[in-house]
């Protein structure tokens, strides 16, 4: 119920503040760090910072701040940031595969980076059965109603060409998934209770240019 | 002066109605689309559609709606789409070739895709000086200061690691870059007269992931 109060953005910035905790010195232990700082280096004010963390709970203590480690084990508990959250891909082209490496790497090394690629889906008969870095099956899309729950996948990345992403979205929901962050530069709907995130390079891009001078 | 009234929300739906209308009939030319059809496709409602486009002149007829070719084409020149827009990357790992690859790929095939990718920088010696799909040439960072304005770059795009990206944009300022698109999974400072945009894919996996049933 509590998550249904905070807005949006107000979620974009404790994601923020727990990677820039998880930054910080591995033994920051017993250290404090003031609203203002954190602020700073999210690049919003003190009173935004104590008005977000203020929704959650009482983290910190006035006039000395936010104690390092135990705000950042509050925040994973928040964010769900202290499992495991399995992912995996739908679009084993370039992006698909660069993102996975990119994930990969990051799993293997970064003690605190909770997101484990387990599964990959796509129907091109030549990639289907192979594994990505020896480790992540290809699976056709037809095996996601079995293989979703199997993995027990919490998030779904699309990378798949702009003209089949509607079809193979509406596949994985039916399938289970419930959040998704698309790569396919088009809008998708999807019903109300799902969760779905953009990273749209190329309107990235677009909106950018529209900055240019002429 | 105009630019500056519009939100960057505004500027951000007219990049997806421009998208929407390209990827309409290439000889949708006579045909017209009502504000209510264009926001059913970008998931907004037409009342937002007319204000949108208000902002920035009269394109459509009461009753009628717009002529999709003629708008296409205003939007195209209010977004800076009717001329190519230079891209540069830095950082050429696997991100950035993927992303570069993807850039290329779009740029050969689509008539209406204007972002050319012209160089790469990084400082690997087992890179610098060899070419992206032969045609993209990697230079050292060094070189920036007289390869940017050389190759006339409008827009970086960044996809180092998080620990060195904001000693490079500072650099990519410095040579000249007035729009930068932000791989690298950190926050970023830039001058108030520069664009920065974001595109960070492990900071949208957590606020997915703080969705989640536990």
């Amino acid at each position: 119920l509590r998550r249904l109060k905070a807005p949006d953005v107000v979620i974009r910035r404790l994601a923020l503040y727990l990677r820039i905790l998880q930054q910080m010195d591995e033994d920051a232990g017993g250290r404090f760090i003031s609203s203002k700082e954190l602020g700073e280096r999210a690049g919003v004010n003190s009173a935004q910072v104590r008005k977000d963390l203020a929704l959650f709970g009482e983290f910190g203590k006035q006039g000395v701040g936010y104690e390092i480690g135990y705000l950042r084990e509050e925040l994973r508990g928040i964010l769900n940031a202290n499992r495991t959250i399995n992912v995996a891909i739908i679009g084993v082209g370039e992006l698909g595969i660069a993102l996975a490496r990119y994930n990969l790497r990051r799993f293997s090394r970064e003690k605190h980076y909770p997101f484990r690629l387990v599964a990959a889906f796509d129907n091109d008969p030549a990639k289907v059965g192979r594994k990505i870095e020896k480790t992540v099956e290809i699976f056709p899309l037809a095996q996601m109603p079995d293989r979703i729950p199997e993995y027990r996948v919490d998030i779904m990345i699309v990378t798949v060409p702009a003209d089949s992403a509607q079809g193979v979205v509406d596949l994985a929901i039916k399938a289970g998934i419930r959040a998704i962050l698309n790569f396919a530069p088009t809008k998708l709907f999807v019903p109300p209770k799902i969760r779905l995130h953009y990273s749209d390079v190329s309107l990235e891009l677009q909106q950018l240019a529209y900055y240019l001078e002429n």
